[in-house]
């Protein structure tokens, strides 16, 4: 079956529905353009997009067809004149919604797409795994060569540039180097300061294949470790493999967040662990599910999150460790394969 | 005054604002994280963001007081419990306003902060033009260079790499090169095809600086040009030059788009010229005023905005011009300096 035969599936009788969300655009259609919308009817999907992408959204879609207008929602009012429909809440802004009922009566929903993208078919999980074999491999050549010196913005260049050689469509979202002090900081812009001996070297990258993403964390040490570096390093990596090893599909998101904080309690630096413990990566580096304490579902087959505890001390540095795995009949497949320990770049 | 204050200068009395667009807290507050919402009352400013964020939002705000919640609506709707407040209409989601709705009293607004935005300061105007010296700087280092050969893709890296050595923070969109008959599609995403002679080449291409971008685009042709090229390159050429000379502070949008209207009409090429005709350009690429026969206000001194005719013949070719301009005191100012003649790259 096709997405949108799936997605037909779950609508009402005769109610349609508008896709206005771009990534679940694309998701259901192939259409990779920057202005669009979808409308699916039990029946039939028509993909609303402008002239400059008529010859583009005809290469790359498939069971949709496709009419011209550059005000895409005033196109889905003609369309959908006088019917009730479904749309998506959590895209649709207020002002559309209100354009929207003009022509008909929209209901609001949530997460309809995105449910069916948690969970992703082999084609997918392929995808996501070429794009982790990228990024580790353009990892390895980086650390392979020389870094002390350089900036953390050239390293985030040279890692890019590292990704493309090996065959990235693109990166996966700005490049996290983080040197130093600066490793203290969970999400930091790289700067114009230059890695040197005694520093802690953060860095949170990803590659792009075919729309799909990769997301890994790995931190590295210039010169000899000293001991806090150490203990901090063996805390988190003591913390991710039992977050990692808690994923399986008789799990749930709570499971792994419990396993990560029980770890962290017990060696203590459980309060220097101050964001989220991960997420699904998809066609959206953050996506469904969210690995918090809230989400007691169990983990299907298919799905892919990662898992990256960190810890961080204010102005000193920090350290964070963070693998994509897809969820597995057997457990999970680690999809970033690249060492754990903590290694020495100097 | 600062941007916040001028903000609270067009509230309601008693009525506060939830600015919910990244790019609208960035242009009052300064924070560059992806995680934000900014409640603004007559005395106060708050920005929230999470955790990951603590350190950077100290650094880079101005005029506000911070506080961190992860879910930025929940913490919004704490601030603003009980009360009436404005929200970005065009930002806020259906999902987003029914959370709001239950603690307060939200009024959906249209392009409030967007309205400020429109018109540039010095600095705002400065940043731009810095972004359009870089990025044409580095198409000249480009096309001084061999280009035949080289794939789309090649090309695209190597004017990004240009860019990012004359001093580019990233560049400002994915840069659009179109060779041969791709040229005729009007947003082409680079391909492996190679640049031959023959061919027409379409570069459309950006630089950042400091959140501010430019937009510029130039056509190339490898080889000396056939009649066919030459004829529909001096008819965008003349159609780019009237467009661009009606700009200034006593016209509208819509006498721009006339101006190129009728020198299309008259050379006889109007039908093919399938897009929009320009757009604001500040800290997102595409941003208002839209240059549309429906908008006829008067271009206030200090607009930015693109004026960026082409004409395509499918499966043969097409030829785009583009320029970033801004609005001054006695017309424009070019702010892409770079030749409008067809220029043989082979």
């Amino acid at each position: 079956m096709s997405r949108i035969t799936n997605l037909q599936a779950v609508l009402a009788t005769d109610e349609s529905f508008l896709v206005t969300n771009l990534i679940n655009v694309r998701y259901l259609s192939g259409f990779t353009g920057s202005n669009a919308a979808l409308v699916v009817s039990p029946e039939s999907a028509i993909l609303i997009t402008d002239s400059r992408y008529e010859i583009q959204s005809r290469a790359e879609t498939h069971d949709v067809d496709i009419v011209m207008g550059r005000d895409v929602i005033a196109k889905a009012m003609e369309l959908l004149s006088g019917m009730q429909f479904g749309c998506e809440g959590d895209h649709v802004t207020v002002n559309q919604e209100a354009r929207l009922k003009a022509a008909g009566n929209p209901r609001a929903t949530k997460k309809v797409v995105e449910t069916f993208r948690q969970v992703k078919d082999k084609g997918e999980i392929d995808l996501i795994r070429t794009a982790c074999q990228i990024a580790t491999c353009a990892l390895g050549q980086l650390v392979d060569g020389k870094v002390v010196g350089l900036t953390e913005r050239e390293i985030a260049r040279n890692l890019r540039s590292l990704m493309l050689d090996a065959g990235a469509d693109d990166i996966a979202f700005e490049t996290i180097v983080a040197s130093g002090p600066h490793s203290a900081i969970p999400h930091h812009q790289p700067t114009s300061r230059e890695v040197a001996k005694g520093d802690l070297l953060k860095i949170d990258f990803g590659a792009q294949v075919s729309g799909y993403l990769s997301d890994c964390t790995r931190t590295f040490v210039v010169g000899p470790p000293s001991d806090w570096h150490n203990e901090m390093y063996a805390a988190v990596h003591s913390a991710q493999a039992a977050g990692r090893n808690a994923v399986s599909s008789v799990s749930t998101c709570a499971d792994i967040v419990s396993a990560v904080r029980t770890n962290l309690q017990t060696t203590g630096y459980l309060e220097y662990f101050t964001h989220g413990l991960g997420h699904g990566v998809g066609l959206e580096i953050h996506e469904d599910p969210f690995l918090s304490s809230e989400q007691t579902d169990r983990l299907a087959v298919g799905t892919v999150v990662t898992v990256e505890p960190g810890v961080y001390f204010e102005h000193r540095g920090g350290v964070r460790i963070e693998d994509t795995v897809a969820v597995t009949e057997t457990g999970y497949e680690n999809l970033t394969n690249f060492s754990h320990d903590l290694i020495d770049i100097s």
